[in-house]
């Protein structure tokens, strides 16, 4: 395990930003500037597709407040992409580029589709006898990564949602009229993660305060039951906080919406429209005041309010990253542990890309309230820990000062970018 | 104007909340602490609304840590109403509830219609010979108060906007791929002052920065210019952040919005639905993928991100209003005042109710760029001030702390409560 592998090393980004993923690759730099074998470090730009149009970065020649910088920055700085990988001459392709590169670290931070894109890459360079030591970093808001208890960006998106349910309750708590319904829609593809983490907003001891209802995509989803629900909260309250995972379906599996349904590259739905659905009836319905609010990219960036917490471990993973692929690991993704004790711990380990990719992690049903519509002990006892602390962003004009890098273009002199 | 008038004072909050409304109760209630002249110092439930209803609580039995924690607090902690005064009858019975309870010192918090109340209020104790101070409490994010410069509120809602469209731009400009057009609707019922604060996202020397176009009610909407402006700017930018007030109307006046229009009790309609309008335009008219933001309530209680200089002016106008009535002054709302000189300083001073009741401050023309779509040099001038600095908000179990108020009734044994 323990041979030393000298070479460059190429870190990239894939699909999603979220508010820490450049945390991770923060980190990535900071660590590998450790250790001796890894000689250059270069960013890929756009995940796979700076590989295939070979655009790389040296990002040793970024300053240090750059490096610094990029904890507090929310994007993929490296830009990011939803390309798949899928003929033989792409996979060519890129190990091509890393032999002219001699790219021998291969870090590659992304959800379960990038995930498989590192595992196949990393599959390759072993079929061809090209030493390459691929490690994964886990990344999405989405939470839906197995093998690891948790992925950087959960608990900066749910630390926002749980804090903006918080304030829009006080607000609607003071406005002076009765039933008044909230609906506020928030991210969540296939898993209510992003929604059950709106619970956070109140304390499991306040079943009075907001959010009061919680709709997850694994609740198959009732018109009359809502109209019910929001009735008997509105018998109780003055007004009535609703959040709405923009997955939500019925028991037909048909997506929840105004919208009509597209596809993106992957073959997911490009979702959205639940909120407005949900505000519609509870207005047509009850003959009550609805609004409603779509929080879209702005939750996944929003690192203003982001955990100080899920920053520290997202560096964490980055610098793990690169330890791993040091002391000779390849073809693992960095994995978050949590410790055994009762109070909150947190350590790297490492997995198989292969269990990643073909895994999704799912929010256990035994965590939803027998309502269907809250979420128990388990939830909080397994969310609370991830949003705390605030990260202290540097602002600037009154708004944060984000980190643009200097991208400083790696040259092969091969006239390459022959994707563009 | 300085004759001594001893007797109880009450402070009172209308309209829709703010992220510093709170700000300008605690200086009310911190003020008058300061004069023996204040007896007792009572909180009106839900504006006119708790003082028709004798809904009064005793703010002097609160707690120091509520008090200071007032500052930190969304919503209004008191309830807020959108009701207004009519009859004859409604308005008596304020001057009798005033009388029961020797309540000589009057303080409202709101906006043009909440000033207006105040007025007549203050004209009736006028005509009736009973010695009222009324002084009136700006309160808006809307900021389209006349007399004063700014209103308490409107850095706050700005400065959380201006953060969102920097960090969604980060984002956006993460993603691999071209044309990609983000709408992000935010409030302004007839003015633009709101959606025109987006432009702090970016300083004035970066033109290719997000926003890149933002679409005020001041500026009569085209489609066909809308189209043309995305074009544009996705001719040069690989996506174009665009910021779209909820009032936006076509040159016929009409609301452009995919929602119908209700009245509320103003006759203000209730609006929302240009940046789903949009979204969808941009989408089919231009084949790109098109997103959209609607920040709703969330704008204006977003307390996590509010601008210290607007905390520090609510909580300064709280104590000018108890100071002016001390005074002697009544039947004004305190104003603020900007300094002359080339570095921002903000005083009070004060403006007749009456005339704030029965105006409206527009957004200078002379502020938007030709193109219609961006701000000048004369708007950063203006604005930029009122963002500056981050309230520092106190953090409990991940999110922020709030205040609810201990709510001590205050009681004549009258078996009040006759418009329940």
């Amino acid at each position: 395990m323990s041979e030393q592998l000298e070479g460059n090393c190429l870190v990239a980004q894939s699909g999603g930003p979220t508010s820490v993923i450049n945390a991770s690759l923060s980190g990535v730099v900071a660590e590998a500037l450790n250790h001796e074998c890894i000689e250059e470090i270069y960013g890929g730009l756009n995940g796979v597709l700076g590989i295939l149009n070979e655009q790389l970065i040296d990002l040793a020649a970024e300053s240090q407040q750059n490096i610094r910088g990029l904890r507090y920055t929310p994007g993929a700085a490296l830009g990011t992409c939803r390309y798949k990988l899928k003929r033989q001459t792409d996979f060519d392709r890129v190990l091509e580029v890393f032999e002219a590169h001699n790219i021998r670290y291969f870090f590659y931070a992304g959800g379960n589709d990038s995930q498989d894109t590192a595992d196949k890459i990393s599959k390759l360079a072993q079929e061809r006898g090209y030493a390459l030591r691929v490690i994964g970093i886990p990344k999405t808001i989405d939470n839906d990564l197995v093998t690891t208890d948790h992925t950087p960006g959960y608990g900066s998106v749910i630390k926002y949602i749980a804090t903006t349910v918080k304030e829009i309750a006080a607000d609607n708590a003071a406005m002076g009229q009765h039933d008044l319904v909230q609906i506020i829609e928030v991210m969540g593809r296939s898993a209510g993660w992003i929604a059950a983490g709106a619970a956070l907003a109140k304390r499991r001891d306040e079943p009075s305060a907001a959010p009061h209802l919680i709709y997850l995509p694994e609740v198959a989803f009732s018109a009359e039951k809502f109209i019910s629900d929001v009735q008997h909260v509105l018998q109780k309250e003055k007004y009535c906080v609703v959040v709405v995972g923009e997955g939500l379906v019925d028991a037909d599996g048909n997506y929840v919406s105004t919208d009509s349904a597209t596809a993106d590259a992957f073959g997911h739905s490009q979702l959205g429209g639940a909120g407005e659905y949900l505000r519609a009836l509870a207005e047509e319905s009850l003959q009550v005041k609805a609004r409603s609010v779509k929080l879209g990219m702005a939750q996944r960036a929003a690192v203003h309010c982001s955990s100080q917490a899920d920053n520290d471990e997202a560096y964490l993973a980055g610098q793990a990253a690169v330890e791993a692929a040091v002391e000779g690991h390849t073809d693992k993704m960095v994995t978050l542990l949590r410790g055994e004790g009762d109070s909150y711990t947190c350590e790297t380990g490492l997995a198989d890309l292969s269990e990643i990719a073909n895994g999704v992690k799912k929010l256990p049903e035994s965590w939803i309230n027998e309502d269907g519509v809250s979420m128990n002990y388990n939830f909080y006892k397994y969310a609370l820990p991830l949003i705390q602390g605030e990260v202290k962003v540097p602002y600037e004009n009154g708004v944060p000062a984000l980190v643009q890098l200097k991208m400083e273009k790696v040259d092969r002199k091969l006239g390459a970018h022959i994707f563009e």
